[in-house]
């Protein structure tokens, strides 16, 4: 159902207000606004094209077979849909989970407790025999420090539950992944064998949340693994009762050869200043329990809706709007590094830089970064904004992988989606497709649409 | 962990600013602000009573043993939390829906297709034996008036989808409901024998949506179901293909005798105005095809959560508190009449009215409702509701239950949840606890427990 009428009219829109005052007139983009939020809304694009990668793909862990698929995959599909499709390189490092397993030691085999965990990423493996070892509690670093050398010669629990009473959950979540980054480096100080680390979620379930963690030069590489927050629980009460319980563990999993792969790059070339781009992008690689529905799935999906919804309104953007699906953010963020000092970069300026990683889940507010000039230009998108249920304009922006591009200039921007679910199902088994809202992706993916073409059209 | 100092020190607040300027102070109400959401987001109590209730009763469709027994367990709950608590009648419709089924007559009996129905509430039944007649696809009530005498002796199938395409779910339903509700009056006018009604959902699925439905007087009452969406989409398809097409269609449903049943009241007597009153409600009934977990189990265990954190916090509201589960909003909304109505509302005032009936999401913002200055006194509110996530305050509020009580000068007000989701689950099967969040409806029970006690406080 693609009426010619209303393409027309809105190019005519478009041209009027291309000379561009440095006032952004809100209802000149009122057409596209509406355009754009009827094309997405009806057909729901960004959950359908997300299917197809989730299928295409598995999950996509860096260097997998799987991410390489991920990448053949978006290509393809950003090809079909007429962007200007190329891959850059980016090498990773690959690591593989193997076998894991880990249990509370009873008084026979039988009587074992089964405990459910996931190796953390870069883990060194145990022994092929695993080792058992005593487990000893810590619910912060400052109480490992008191336990001096009392940690010797165990596995350390580190038991620190994200604060629920929160209501920023990355903030909550920023405050318990030190103990998965760096739980494994500061237990080995003290002479630990192993680290078992409570999942950061703020739900109590039997899926342990992976992600990955740092050791420290000096140090002894112990193994690390994420424990599930109901297994931590169950631990803590058998520790309160036995303080002496000891517990086995089995991780098999270790590094192979860094693998050359790639970002994948597609876009809409700008018809005056086609050197000038504004980025729309997510991370293509995801961690190895699921699909990476949200983590990031959702965000590339975004990024490649946006662009598509603008090519659908027959819209010609000024400067050029470009798709990146960034490789290798969970595992150490080559790609978006690589994508910043790849030579193509000296002929372009990035005016500003989109990231969509904290899931596809209702967009609350659109996050512009940068000078304060640069939020005072585009407050009066704010209007436009709300007809797309999003409350306005507010200080921020920003992710990993653009870190690098917003280094050199790029202004960060992007839409703040609803974070209460987000650390539910992170970097766990639960990350899969049917946690995705049609109508909450799409919604994101319309708003960087809508933002990214007028800052084609208006520059910064 | 409830510490003693806080409660003294938020009480200590709440008495120095009790005389009331009429300028409400945000600041003074932070710790408080602090406090709610602290309890709350730690404890998730609204979720855990909600799967009680959802536990209790079952569906609690008017009338039935389910809904009986959702008045007694509410009544427990609030006196076990220390609400005064009593019961006030009301007399309900009693429908019950019996077997049901429908499908596309095929060739031989094995050959028929069936289709997924739901009775409408209020539909009188076939013959038992069912009825069979040729289908005729109607879009609009425009369309069946256009069809004329074409329509007599024939099964109207009212195609009607949702607009996807608004942002706004309730206006999309709004436009859709009319063929739910006066479908089978309208298709009667032309000699119809019954009607099938494309649900009101968003999503293509095999559930049918119910819903209350209406005859006029003079025209003949006939048999009325919901047809789900993907069912519709596949009976559109078969017509197109086969205009002849004859559908079988067995409705066992009917009236019983009407119920006397009750609202449940509970409270938290004000220290000063007691006879002032600020209600915070939901209904108790629901549809009986699930347990109505967000419609509205929701809202009925958010007004109790409102009120059980402001007593876990040690507060003495200045005026009165009371959380009232309304009976039979969907049938008739005879609960919220009787109300009002109530002999005991004579010595009492209702300044405000929340109800909750839109579902326990993500809270966006606060709605305010009556003259100008009521917005305006509570508008310095909008920072306290930002540590909620709230976006601010808006003009609003509103809901069946309480529109007596509104009508006789209370002011409405209430939280607006998202809508993005509301309607996939909306009157159907799949309206369960697992589609709730724990900290999505614990957000919506904090804004409202604040904003009682800030007007419980201030007054209007």
């Amino acid at each position: 159902m693609k009426s010619v009428l209303p393409v027309i009219l809105i190019s005519c829109l478009s041209f009027s207000f291309c000379a561009g005052s440095g006032e952004i007139d809100p209802a000149a983009y009122a057409p596209v606004a509406e355009r754009l939020r009827v094309d997405g809304l009806r057909d729901e694009k960004a959950y359908i094209l997300l299917a197809d990668l989730l299928r295409a793909s598995g999950p996509r862990l860096t260097g997998s077979p799987g991410a390489a698929a991920a990448v053949e995959h978006m290509r393809r599909l950003m090809e079909s849909l007429g962007f200007e499709t190329w891959l850059e390189p980016t090498t990773v490092e690959h690591w593989v989970r193997g076998g894991e397993e880990a249990a509370i030691v009873g008084r026979s085999k039988s009587g074992d407790l089964p405990l459910a965990i996931s190796a953390l990423g870069g883990s060194v493996p145990t022994p092929a025999a695993g080792l058992t070892a005593p487990a000893i509690e810590a619910a912060s670093f400052e109480e490992l420090e008191r336990l001096g050398p009392a940690v010797s010669g165990k596995i350390v629990f580190f038991n620190h539950p994200m604060d629920r009473t929160r209501l920023e959950t990355f903030r909550a979540y920023g405050e318990a992944v030190q103990y998965r980054s760096m739980g494994a480096a500061r237990a080995a100080r003290q002479g630990a064998v192993a680290v078992l680390v409570r999942s950061a979620t703020l739900r109590i379930d039997e899926h342990p949340h992976t992600g990955l963690m740092h050791y420290e030069s000096g140090t002894p590489e112990i193994p690390a693994a994420a424990l599930s927050t109901r297994d931590a629980e169950i631990l803590s009460a058998r520790l309160k009762e036995d303080p002496s319980l000891r517990i086995r563990l089995r991780l098999d999993c270790g590094f192979r050869e860094p693998v050359l792969t790639a970002n994948v790059v597609g876009q809409i070339r700008g018809t005056e200043k086609p050197e000038e781009v504004i980025l729309v992008g997510g991370h293509l690689d995801s961690w190895d329990l699921s699909v990476g529905a949200h983590d990031d799935g959702a965000g590339c999906l975004q990024a490649v809706e946006a662009l598509r919804l603008i090519k659908e309104a027959g819209l010609k953007p000024r400067r050029t709007i470009r798709a990146v699906m960034f490789m290798n953010e969970e595992y150490g963020g080559t790609g978006g590094r690589d994508y910043a000092a790849d030579p193509r970069r000296r002929s372009e300026k990035h005016l500003v830089a989109m990231e969509s990683d904290r899931g596809g889940f209702l967009p609350l507010a659109f996050a512009v970064g940068g000078p304060p000039q640069v939020a005072q230009k585009f407050a009066r998108c704010a209007e436009l904004l709300k007809g797309l249920g999003l409350s306005g304009i507010q200080a921020g922006g920003g992710g990993v992988d653009i870190a690098a591009i917003v280094e050199q200039g790029a202004v960060p921007m992007g839409f703040v989606p609803d974070s209460q679910i987000y650390f539910d199902l992170h970097h766990s088994a639960l990350d899969t497709l049917d946690k995705v809202h049609p109508r909450e992706i799409e919604l994101g993916a319309i708003s960087l649409s809508l933002m990214a073409y007028i800052v084609s059209q208006e520059g910064l």
